[in-house]
């Protein structure tokens, strides 16, 4: 079964994000706005139950903290994605670390870990300028209290579905 | 903020819950396929720390269990509703009246709790005839753990985002 680990920014960002996602992101309706934390992977019965203690672990130790969206930026031309971008992601970049250690190292990351919402993705170049260069502009502001992330599994109709919370509580 | 109490059946049922949910469920984007424990709910932050401390502590006494969905049943002419029924339905009263205890009372309950995975709702009565006539002659026989239940809140676009786990540990 394919598993992944996000965490969901507070219901105000999600609304904001949604507002874009809803034209311009393709899996707006498979899972809420979220911030990856690990992409999807093909786990065991066995790989499951290593990885959920392996999370109950981590998150043991990890304090919650809250991050700064205060920008649109985009991975193109690495990837036709627009994002809301965090001020500082020194919190996301240390949670991100200790989750992906141990049983849930990855062993050739494609890229460096960049903490991110997506709000557009699989955009035409032409759609991704004319909104980046309009979205660039705009004053954004948001703040949200990273204090929990969640295991998810993907269906056969590519949406997904929750399976566990880990709350923060170092 | 909207609160609803929920758990989800495996993967396997939910892809097939899924195959009618896609065409009959206008529900179908908003959330994955589920049995509801406690109808959706507006809760202050306060009240939300209740029902946290409240759930721990139910879940902590409640056994996980396994249900079997072995036909497809309706709620007409109450509810446009077709669904996935449970074979013996002990096992989620018991989990829903404990949930629904305490601080999670539910005053005046509209209805007798009847578990359930939709299929299909908001039909009109003539789909609603036709496709429970093909739907009620099929076998079916799917077997399911319920081990956890979920917490989940509904942003503005009407989806709902997990909020928090709790596993059956009686």
């Amino acid at each position: 079964m394919l598993y992944g680990i996000v965490a969901f920014p507070e219901k105000h960002v999600q609304d904001i994000a949604n507002s874009w996602r809803r034209r311009h992101d393709p899996h707006y309706a498979s899972i809420p706005a979220h911030l990856t934390l690990r992409e999807a992977k093909e786990w065991s019965e066995e790989q499951l139950q290593h990885t959920v203690a392996h999370l109950e672990q981590v998150t043991s130790a990890m304090p919650p903290f809250t991050i700064s969206l205060n920008r649109v930026s985009t991975f193109y031309p690495v990837s036709h994605v627009l994002y809301l971008a965090l001020q500082d992601t020194t919190g996301m970049e240390k949670l991100q670390s200790a989750i992906c250690s141990g049983p849930l190292t990855v062993a050739s990351p494609k890229y460096v870990y960049t903490p991110h919402v997506t709000i557009g993705q699989e955009l035409s170049a032409d759609e991704l300028h004319d909104l980046y260069g309009n979205l660039r502009m705009q004053s954004i502001d948001l703040l949200t209290k990273i204090d929990r992330i969640h295991l998810l599994y993907q269906t056969d109709n590519g949406s997904w579905t929750a399976y566990q919370s880990f709350l923060l509580r170092g």
